[in-house]
């Protein structure tokens, strides 16, 4: 099929349509609140009648869910590509940092909704995003402590306490860092980065 | 009057009443969250008939600005001692984090409600607390600028990005720190000071 020939109802206009949905629901949870926030809110936002999104999702746990379910793709992709870099722990440390503290800034909303309204998930979906969470600290835990083994943070620092701070430090961006506001990404994430291993005890210019 | 021979319906009673009050609310809130908990909730925790709670507050808002502003008033006790050290700067930055870090991690659930739950609150009480949180954050970052202009931290450091960055891995502490966890308070705050310390370029030994 040619490119742009695509016809109504195929499953590309479906998937299309449901980013569609996600972004609008990342909007009105960013701005209302999940629990204050009504699937009639999105439907507005996306400009489709409220009964039309469930062609798309069955509930608003389940949009919620699935937002948080994309980022934790997009996570698992950033430590994925960092682990396959053919550079000394340290480097992949500073890569890691730099890229994620990028990725956060760049979806700030997105980021602001994984840290605020995760709890409200229930049941199983509720315990595959505290699964989730559990593995991108310990992916974190275990490069400190593989960097700390080849001498290029402190020996002093604990690497889970160590990553405990850094996660701190990273998920606070969305209550203070605004795209207007007085430092852009790049500053924030340069001072970051540096901020973070000069406080492990590493060379940040190393 | 002798000690402990107040009569019960003096204005002392009353006061101690309402310090319960505000406990329960405390443990209320950091349990539920605020929008899910009921003044129901408050006096079942207090053990009194929910009508009993009205001789102590009108609203549900008022007991939430109320741990809020005493949260303040201990934050401006920090400060106002630290200022009146008669130490150089960099120590009274160190006391401000050590201080501030303690009070933080002996007072957690306080301190979760506090930055959860105080863009619950409306009108004058909301624009009170954001004046109070304008002036925590602008204290710090003028304690970081003269600690700066006296070349104990590094010329690289902006105070104000800092101050945010600060203030970010310290917010944190409530969705980490657990007392029944695998770091005591003492420890994570002699990190978090030496952590801060030398991300800011100072010797955190001296």
């Amino acid at each position: 099929m040619a490119r742009g020939r695509r016809e109504p109802g195929t499953s590309w206009e479906r998937r299309d349509r449901s980013q569609e949905v996600t972004a609008a629901a990342i909007q009105v949870f960013y701005e209302k609140g999940y629990a204050d926030a009504s699937m009639q809110d999105v439907a507005d936002k996306v400009g489709v009648l409220k009964g039309s999104l469930y062609h798309y999702i069955d509930s608003k746990e389940q949009l919620l869910h699935g937002i948080l379910a994309e980022s934790h793709v997009e996570a698992v992709a950033i430590t994925d590509g960092v682990s396959a870099l053919d550079v000394p722990p340290i480097e992949q440390l500073r890569a890691y940092l730099e890229q994620m503290a990028g990725w956060y800034l760049s979806h700030i909303e997105r980021v602001s909704i994984y840290f605020r309204e995760s709890d409200q998930l229930t049941g199983e979906r509720l315990k595959q995003v505290q699964a989730e969470q559990r593995a991108t600290a310990r992916y974190l835990r275990r490069l400190l402590a593989t960097v700390q083994e080849a001498g290029d943070i402190s020996a002093d620092r604990d690497p889970k306490l160590s990553a405990l701070l850094i996660f701190g430090t990273m998920n606070s961006f969305p209550d203070w860092y605004r795209v207007d506001g007085p430092f852009s990404a790049n500053k924030v994430v340069a001072t970051f980065v540096d901020w973070t291993l000069t406080a492990l005890g590493a060379d940040p210019k190393a």
